[in-house]
C-alpha cells in the first residue's frame, strides 16, 4: 500500500453490493469505519453487469462492466458479491495473483475452488475472507478463525439454509404440509422458482464444507458431503416429533467420530425442544458449536437479506484493511489431512421411523422381526389407525445407521407394508 | 520479541489458570497451537500465592510467589487470572507499562479501571485483551470488536450473570421460590455464600459496562449502570409471566435511545417466550446484539467454569501472540463520548405489575385512578382472589418508567392496596 487510504473495488451492485456501498459512503458512520480500519477506506470502482440501470447512491464515474478494469484503480481489496462460478474465479484469482485481497460471499465458489484460492492468497501475502458465504450476518467463520482457533472442536451443526428452516419451521408453526410451505416461501422471496438447491440441501452441503475446513483443517474444496433434503418430510411427521419434543429441522453436520474420523452431512434431523437449535426459526440460521474445553455455544442470526450479509462483508473488509495498514495477512489456511471421513453408514443414531402397513392381525410381529434381524432394537412405537390401513411409528435405540438402511429396504419389500414414510434421524437430548 | 517463540506467563492457578495451563502444556495440542499463534507458546513462569500446594502438571521451576519476578523471564503476555482488584491491577499496570501484552479474566478490574488500562497498553505498544470477563466461553467482545467493528449497534443486551439465569431457570422450571432456587444455586456451587454481588445485579452492571464500552465507544470505566436485582421476583410473578407468554430473566441492556442518547441497566425482564434470550436456561449465558443492518444476532454459551473460561482466554493470549509475532498491536481503544445517558426514568416501556389489595367493592376503581392520574394506561387486567384479598396483575400500555414509578408510590399510600409485589419491565415482542 503506497497511501495510508485503504482502497476498495466492489464486484456486483445487487442486494448485497448496494448495501455494502451504502455502509462504505454513509457519512455518518465515516469516522466509526475509519477507526476500525485504521486508515479512510475508499470506494475507488464498481464492476457491474449493466451500466444502464440507475445505481443511486453510486457515482457514476466508478462504474464499470469491465471487473479487470477495476486492477487499473490501484486496489487494495476487491469484494467479490456478483455470485456465479467462473467470472467470479477468474476476478478473485486475478486480485490475489496481485496481492490485492478479496472479500466475497461467494459459497459456491468457496466451496468448489477454496483451497487453491486460500493458497494463492497466502502465495501473494493477500487476505481471502469469506464470513458472507456462512450464515449471512452470523459471524461464525471469524470466531472459529480466532476465538476458538486453539480449542478442539468435537461438532459444528447449524441451520445455515434460511429457506428450508422457513419451509420446517412454518410446517411446524401453522401445520402446513411440504407443498403448501414452499409456496409460501416463494411467495414471500425466500425461495426460488427452481428451489432444487435449497430444498435438497446442496447449498447447506456447501456451507458445511466451508465450517469443516475451518474448524477440523480439511479441504476447503471438493470434499464429500453425505446430502439429504427435506422434501420427503411429511406434514404428520413434523406433527409427530411434536407431540414427542422434537421439532424437524434440516441441520449441516461436521463431527469428530473418535480421535480419527470426521462425518460431515446434511438431513433432516428431530431436535429436542429443548436444544438451542430447536429455537431458531423462520428465516434464521444459526451454528452450534461442542469444544471439547468451551462446552456448547452458539451463534444466531439473519442468514440472508442483503443488508444483513453486507454486515458481514464489511467486518472482512475491514478486518482485510487493517492488514494492508500492518503489512500483514492473515494466519495462511492449512489444510490438515489427519481425519479420514466416515461414512453415515458406520455412524450411530436414534432413528424415527414411520410406516404405513396393513391393519391385520400379526404384522407388527412381521415387522419387528425385520428389525430384530438387523440388530435395531425398538425403544417405543406408537400405533394410529387410518381408515383400513394403520400407521406404525418407531423410535430405534442407539442403532448402526447400516443397520437402519438394510431395516427399511427390508421392510419396503414386506407384503404387509405399504410404505415406508419416514427414517429421520434423532438428535440425542446429551447433544444439546 | 527478540526469538521466535511467544513467551507467555501466567498470574493465577485455580480453577482458570490450571485449566488454561493445560491448554496451552497440552502436546497434543501443541501444532494446532502454533499454527494459531504463528509460532510456539512458551510458558515461562506462573504466579500463585501458595507453593505448597500440589499442582499436577505444572513445572516446579515455573512457580513463583512473586507475579512481579514474572517480568525478568522476558515475557511476552502476561495472563491475570487470579481475580481481585489492587494485586491485579498492579501487576497488569507493571505488564503494560513494559510493553508485555496482557490477556485478563478480570471484570470488575476491567470495570474499575479498564480505559486507564487500555490507554497504558496503546502508550506501550502492548494489546490488553479480556474476552472471558464477559459471558465465559462467549466469544462477544471480539465479535464486537472485529466482526461488528462498523456496525451500529442499537442494542445490546445479555443474560451475563449464571447465577441468577440458575435460579431463574429453576423459578421457572420447577416452579421453586426464590430462596429454594437460591440455596439449591449455593449447594450446586452457582452461587457463593455471599450471593451479593450476583443477585443484585452487580456483576451484571460491571459486563454491561464493558459491552457498552465496545458497542457505543463509551468508558470503560466508572459509568453509572442503573441497576435492580432478582431478590424480589416472586414464584407467583414466575408463574403469571409463564401464563402470559414470558419468562423473567435479569437482563444486562444497552440501548441507543434516539440519536444522542444511551441507557444502561440491569433488572428482571419479561421476555416473550419466542425470544431466542427465552430459550437461554440455567448458568448458559448469552448476549442478543441488534445491529442497524445486520438485524438481530445472539451469541450463546457457557458463562463460566475453569475449562470453558479457559477457552475465552487462550483465544485471546492467541490473538496477542500474532500480534507479537506481526509486531503489531490491537486497534487502540477510544472513547467516544457522543452519547449521553439516559436516565431509566425518562425511558417508556410496558410494565408488569402486581397488586395485593382488599377485595371490596370500589377497590378496583380506586386503583385504575392512581394509573390514569399518572398517564399510565392499561393494557389488561387480571384479578385472583387470595382468601380475602385479591391479587391484580396488570400489563400497562407503554408508559414513561417515571409516570409508572410514581403510580407505584402513589398505589403504595392507597388504604385499599396492601402491597405492590411486582413492578418489572416488559420486553415488547417487537423487540425479538
Amino acid at each position: 500500500m503506497d497511501s495510508p487510504v485503504v482502497r476498495v473495488g466492489v464486484v456486483g451492485a445487487g442486494f448485497v453490493g448496494s448495501a455494502l456501498i451504502e455502509l462504505l459512503t454513509d457519512s455518518s458512520r465515516h469516522d466509526a469505519l475509519v477507526d476500525a480500519a485504521t486508515a479512510p477506506l475508499e470506494l475507488v470502482g464498481v464492476a457491474v453487469r449493466d451500466t444502464a440501470k440507475a445505481r443511486p447512491g453510486i457515482e457514476l464515474s466508478l462504474v464499470t462492466t469491465d471487473a479487470m478494469e477495476l486492477f487499473e484503480r490501484n486496489l487494495d481489496i476487491l469484494v467479490e458479491v456478483a455470485g456465479g462460478v467462473s467470472a467470479a474465479r477468474e476476478v478473485i484469482e486475478a486480485a490475489l495473483s496481485r496481492g490485492v485481497s478479496v472479500v466475497t460471499a461467494n459459497k459456491t465458489l468457496m466451496a468448489e475452488a477454496g483451497t487453491e484460492l486460500a493458497q494463492l492468497a497466502h502465495a501473494h501475502g493477500a487476505d481471502l475472507f469469506y464470513e458472507a458465504a456462512v450464515g449471512g450476518a452470523v459471524p461464525i467463520l471469524r470466531a472459529l478463525r480466532t476465538s476458538l482457533a486453539g480449542e478442539r472442536i468435537e461438532t459444528v451443526m447449524g441451520i445455515v439454509n434460511g429457506t428450508t428452516n422457513f419451509i420446517l419451521s412454518q410446517m411446524t408453526i401453522v401445520g402446513s404440509d411440504y407443498a403448501d410451505a414452499l409456496d409460501e416461501a416463494k411467495a414471500l422471496g425466500y425461495a426460488e422458482a427452481d428451489p432444487t438447491a435449497d430444498v435438497e440441501g446442496v447449498d447447506a452441503a456447501a456451507k458445511v464444507q466451508i465450517l469443516s475446513s475451518l474448524a477440523y483443517g480439511t479441504s476447503l474444496a471438493g470434499e464429500e458431503i453425505s446430502r439429504e433434503g427435506i422434501t420427503g418430510v411429511r406434514a404428520l411427521d413434523v406433527e409427530f416429533a411434536k407431540r414427542a419434543g422434537f421439532v424437524i429441522k434440516l441441520l449441516g453436520v461436521a463431527e469428530r467420530v473418535g480421535d480419527t474420523g470426521l462425518s460431515r452431512r446434511v438431513h433432516p434431523t428431530l431436535v429436542p425442544v429443548e436444544h438451542p437449535l430447536a429455537a431458531v426459526h423462520g428465516a434464521m440460521n444459526a451454528v452450534f458449536v461442542e469444544g471439547a474445553k468451551s462446552g456448547p455455544l452458539m451463534w444466531l442470526g439473519q442468514g440472508a437479506g442483503g443488508h444483513a450479509t453486507a454486515t458481514a462483508v464489511l467486518g472482512d473488509v475491514l478486518d482485510a484493511a487493517r492488514n494492508r495498514v500492518s503489512r500483514r495477512h492473515d494466519v495462511p489456511f492449512r489444510v490438515n489431512p489427519s481425519l479420514t471421513n466416515v461414512p453415515v453408514g458406520d455412524l450411530r443414531a436414534v432413528y424415527y421411523l414411520s410406516l404405513d402397513v396393513q391393519d391385520r392381525p400379526g404384522v407388527l410381529a412381521s415387522v419387528a422381526a425385520v428389525f430384530g434381524r438387523h440388530n435395531v432394537s425398538i425403544q417405543s412405537m406408537e400405533q394410529s389407525g387410518v381408515d383400513e390401513d394403520a400407521r406404525l411409528n418407531f423410535f430405534t435405540h442407539d442403532a448402526l445407521t447400516s443397520d437402519v438402511v438394510a431395516t427399511v429396504t427390508e421392510l419396503r419389500a414386506l407384503d404387509a407394508v405399504d410404505s415406508v414414510g419416514a427414517c429421520i434421524r434423532v438428535l440425542s437430548r446429551g447433544d444439546a
